[in-house]
């Protein structure tokens, strides 16, 4: 017996034989072509191409109609391969080094690898795996090989990666659950697999290595867990916790759209911090009271040209539509300027993370920021609607920001639109934004802590960088004091503080948000039940308290430490 | 007549007439060779490799022995020129991609820039200048040219770059000054220019544009300004000016020597920043009251192995030695991981600055952090050492260092020895440092505030990165509290707080670094003498009440208004 622990990212327990499948990159040479060939490479190039098109067609329609999310990614897919600039960019690289088409697309993907890690938001970093399956599918195709397998008996999948594509022709009759050892919670791997109801945990270091054909396994969806052929008491005992999560879960459903309220009567708002339309209605079921955050990115990442304003309002305003009587709280574009190097003449940077990005890459790019703003003040007429900017480092800035706003607002006005100016906020994320929050709650309605970016920025530490991640730590005795006063600062001032990083949904670290008086905290949807459940049954006083203990500790530690002895004083260790 | 600003690099003001030095880079093509060229390309390289390091030993040979500097860069050249590793990557660039030399050598600058760009201190990144000169000299050779100038008639050279070796090959008699496009005050170039006695302005924008052959220019190598075709009345202006500038620099000097301490009696310390042995007469000439931040990185990067306890240890006496009884301070090794990359198999890393450096590089490499700790401790038995930690985080992370510097203190006293603990500071240049001042002074006999770094990271830009340079701002009100804040957490703990960033060699924040209440302030050497004599014309009383006021601003802007207000009624702008 062997345990081994991922990422819980679709729930349910499952146990079954193992079904291994040898996926993963291919290797591939680089052959350096002579001047004549290069033609006959480009041809190759596009049938494999047009092959993996079809094959994802074919993919499509084995899709259930209802299935909205899978069907939509894997159109996606097909719209990312029939890209104009992918194409170009592969065929350059054919032409200007002499190379072979399986190279060049690595070369590209290379490329776009850089762009999309310059961007800041962790959750869109993760569509470069998109981009990773799709060229290795035209890779595939470019060897006459074919990415497809069949379960005759039921088991569990185990592979390196599974693209989405790949999930999405898994059956829920066949297939009692999957593990990789690639992927991550948001990537759109598990977005398929939560649609289909297919128990996965993902980025299970060495699964690979450890299981062989046909071992047994069990699969924990929810906690992560792995067990690689387990004893008879341990099945008993999984067994019956599955009983268990499936009655913990019909629970936290039942009471999810309850307020979440302490047991001494605070009321704490719990929002959802969404991407894409189709996750709203899964909001809303999991009792989500709103939007906290909903990020913009996505329209400008799945291809290369810039959207206009019909496109974005239009999808804006389904947005504020779905989720009427709520209110959505729209993030202006937080992008790094290499996703628009090409459009807007930008150079690459050495440290994009501290770079041209967010609201500084819209300040300097007026019509770029304009079209969204008008688009987002278009679509706030047909529900409530909240502005928020990112990266904001200063009051010149904020100011200048809505400046924008204010502007786009009189433009609209005056081109007859019938329209308010909503609430504007600005995100807190980086240092100096904390030490001057007196001043910036003065400009703005509302703060969002953005804790991802804040913690980076305020230990100088990249989180993507697995040689200093061990550094990332939210409850730094110098994160909690920031958090502290950015709260305080925003009530001063009266007006309403909010989290949207993270930090936010994990239970862990709840009883000290709590504690600092947040109004609102946001989070993945999947979340949202637990945590408000897990409001219920916490006291404010109590955690006000514990607050005040924990903020002159000098060290992480000691802060983990003394969080978990109250957890447990507390009774609320689960 | 035309005025252009540049940095003013070496002291003096000339004027002539323009002679162009039509320099910079060679176009190069890349050529694609055939399988049985390649050895023939490599054995050219080596020939123009050779050819260039004849060139460097004829300039080495008619410089003055008694210009210790200019020689010691030189010969760091010529042993750069024949670093196994640069030439053996140059020979795989040739092999690897069947390319001629040129395209290959500078495919290996590239890469060196890469790797130079990651390191966090701004001065060690300009050495990369030097290399990008070496290799357009091999390249020179390549091309069968010759780099190499003589002036007939006395005039001021102008070009888009020089290289050290250039500069050290004009002679004062025929050569006013220079002026370049490129370059910055930290060069080596600019060290040579200013052994030699010869003004120079660097960084001038365009100035190969504006200037004509045979142009009258005059050169302020203090101000930075050039001013092309002057009227009678400017030229005039200029020769007084001149006359002005000696006088003033004379009484600097003069007094230079002199303690700082203001009109009403509070003492500062002023001191060094110093990185090479070379620099510290001119320094202590110029009043330097010990080195408040002795860079140790020079013995690191200058080539491709890491330096031995020994080399290290005779470095570090001498240093300490050449300084008695002034105490100097040493920072341990602040390099970025992509340095070491080769030797300690480190992956590259997207965003550096972010990354596995300094304090943190050190602590996951005992070996690399302990050798160098024992050469510091030994070398302080000959003199006043004190030992500096850089990019300290949070309070685990400091006393692990102080836990090794301990270790390696009993080691040597077991060894016989006899040595005691220096004194032992941290640099407070990461936000959350900032926030757990209180509890990181409890722990060491000094801080030092790094503005450098800290102002990147708590405005998270890059002031590298010129598309966000222009939110690096130290006048920030947000930078501001946090210093007051700094200083007061150390001067609450009895321990002293000192700023070593640039910063505090600028006249105008002057005021504000007094008023703060800083024990001590280190600077280039050249900025000393008038630092000193700024400072005691400066009310402490005064200063202080400044800085109350302006801690509560909320904007730069504002700061910077009211600052230059205040010198103006207070008599003291220039």
């Amino acid at each position: 017996m062997k345990r081994l622990k991922g990422i819980g990212v679709s729930p349910g327990v499952a146990i079954g034989p193992a079904y291994i499948l040898l996926t993963g990159r291919i290797k591939i040479a680089r052959r350096v072509l002579r001047p004549e060939q290069i033609e006959k490479e480009i041809a190759r190039f596009h049938k494999a191409l047009a092959t993996a098109i079809r094959d994802l067609e074919e993919v499509k329609r084995h899709i259930p109609l209802e299935m909205t999310q899978p069907l939509s990614i894997i159109d996606a897919h097909i719209l990312m391969l029939k890209d104009p600039s992918l194409i170009r960019e592969t065929e350059n690289f054919i032409r200007r080094y002499y190379a072979n088409a399986e190279w060049a697309l690595r070369k590209v993907l290379d490329k776009y690898q850089k762009v999309f890690s310059s961007i800041g938001d962790f959750y869109l970093k993760e569509r470069i795996q998109d981009l990773e399956h799709l060229i290795e599918r035209v890779i595939l195709a470019l060897k006459g090989k074919e990415e497809s397998f069949e379960l005759e008996d039921p088991a569990i999948v185990v592979a390196r990666d599974l693209s989405p594509a790949d999930t999405a022709r898994l059956k829920p009759e066949t297939t009692h659950a999957f593990v990789t050892e690639m992927g991550s919670r948001t990537s759109h791997t598990a977005i398929v697999a939560r649609s289909l109801g297919i128990p996965a945990v993902v980025a299970v270091k060495d699964i690979m290595e450890e299981v062989s054909p046909g071992d047994l396994l069990i699969v924990d969806g929810l906690s992560g867990d792995v067990i690689i052929n387990p004893s008879q008491e341990v099945i008993e005992e999984f067994l019956d916790r599955r009983v268990r999560c499936e009655e913990e879960r019909e629970r936290l459903l039942a009471q999810a759209q309850k307020p979440a309220i302490t047991r001494d009567g605070h009321k704490v708002t719990v929002k959802a911090n969404l991407e894409l339309l189709d996750e709203i209605p899964l909001a809303i079921d999991f009792g989500a009271e709103g939007v906290g955050l909903f990020r913009t990115e996505y329209l400008y990442v799945v291809r290369k040209t810039l959207p206009g304003e019909e496109e974005l309002f239009a999808n804006y305003r389904q947005v504020v539509e779905s989720l009427y009587p709520h209110t959505v709280t729209f993030r202006t574009l937080d992008l790094g300027g290499d996703k628009f190097a090409e459009e807007l003449d930008l150079p690459a940077e050495i440290n994009p993370a501290l770079g041209l990005r967010a609201i500084r890459l819209c300040l300097k790019n007026p019509a770029l920021f304009k079209v969204q703003l008008r688009a987002l003040l278009r679509a706030s007429a047909y529900g409530n609607v909240r502005i928020m900017f990112p990266l904001i480092s200063g009051i010149e800035e904020l100011r200048e920001a809505k400046k924008f706003l204010q502007e786009v607002y009189l433009e609209l006005k005056e081109e007859g639109f019938s329209i308010e100016l909503p609430p504007c906020g600005a995100m807190i994320e980086i240092p100096t934004a904390v030490f001057i929050a007196d001043h910036l709650a003065k400009e703005v309605d509302f703060f969002s802590i953005g804790t991802n970016d804040l913690i980076q920025y305020a230990l100088a530490i990249d989180r993507g960088n697995e040689q200093v991640a061990h550094l990332y730590e939210p409850l730094h005795p110098g994160i909690l004091r920031m958090i502290d006063y950015i709260v305080k600062a925003g009530h001063k001032a009266g007006i309403q503080v909010a989290m949207c990083g993270e930090m936010a949904g994990e239970l862990l670290y709840l009883p000290l948000l709590i504690g600092f008086g947040f109004d609102e905290l946001s989070m993945n949807p999947q979340s949202i039940p637990a945590i408000k459940d897990y409001i219920c049954s916490l006291s404010f006083k109590k955690c006000r308290q514990l607050c005040e203990e924990v903020i002159d500790f000098s060290s992480a530690r000691e802060v983990k430490e003394y969080l978990e002895n109250w957890l447990g004083k507390e009774g609320l260790l689960s």
